[in-house]
């Protein structure tokens, strides 16, 4: 675990909450990318080494759109570079953590991506992330 | 704003969590503080440029015990290191933003700490903090 990489944050819509972000931090979106997989339009914000990558749903059975559903809007998830993410993913294992995913996946930002179960870490989601050196089979 | 100064996380038990933390994170706890004002014990471990502060109440009415009994263990707020509290505070308000506390106020980790109220930041509850140069008056 290197550093805070990003905080997800939940939100409806992000024509409306962009404007209001780039407000808060004082800085302009330099990015969006719709992640079709995960059903999200993503949107990143840099403040030091962190991005504050906003979160809306494609469709209202998209997960972001349920956690709204069930807990409103708000910070959704931290993402923890690591170095190398399969080694992560043992050592967690090992610790008695559990993945929502038993290999990394591709995620925003050209990232391969494990979800912690929250439940083992005390409510928060955790994400681990990587630079994907190299793409996955089946992705271009 | 210049970096995510800290995520503040609600657990239960700082006896039970920080153990789960440090090996979730990797990294011991550098530090341990209870804030009376706020009635929290509070402990840290850094990653990166980051602090992860974990938030235990110190009773049942404290602000955490409150939070936790309305929606359980999780990401409390994001901390923002500003260079300048009180312009950074101007700034917000002159946006719109509404502050929880109209002037500077002591926090954890000798900072000077302003809040944002959550309803006005998409349901992220945001701090703002600067190093705390001088003691404020009536603080030793």
């Amino acid at each position: 675990m290197l550093k805070v990489e990003h905080i997800g944050i939940a939100v409806k819509s992000l024509s409306e909450s962009l404007p209001l972000f780039e407000k808060l931090l004082n800085t302009p979106c330099y990015k969006t990318e719709l992640v079709e997989t995960e059903q999200v339009n993503t949107a990143f914000l840099q403040k030091g080494e962190t991005k504050i990558e906003l979160l809306e749903s494609t469709g209202p059975e998209g997960v972001i759109a349920r956690y709204i559903d069930k807990k409103g809007e708000g910070i959704h998830h931290i993402a923890f570079e690591v170095e190398d993410i399969e080694a992560e993913m043992k050592r967690l294992q090992a610790e008695g953590f559990v993945l929502l995913n038993e290999k990394p996946k591709a995620g925003a930002d050209n990232k391969l991506v494990c979800f912690l179960h929250p439940k083992g870490t005390r409510g928060v989601l955790v994400e681990l992330c990587m630079e994907n050196k190299k793409p996955l089979p089946g992705k271009r």
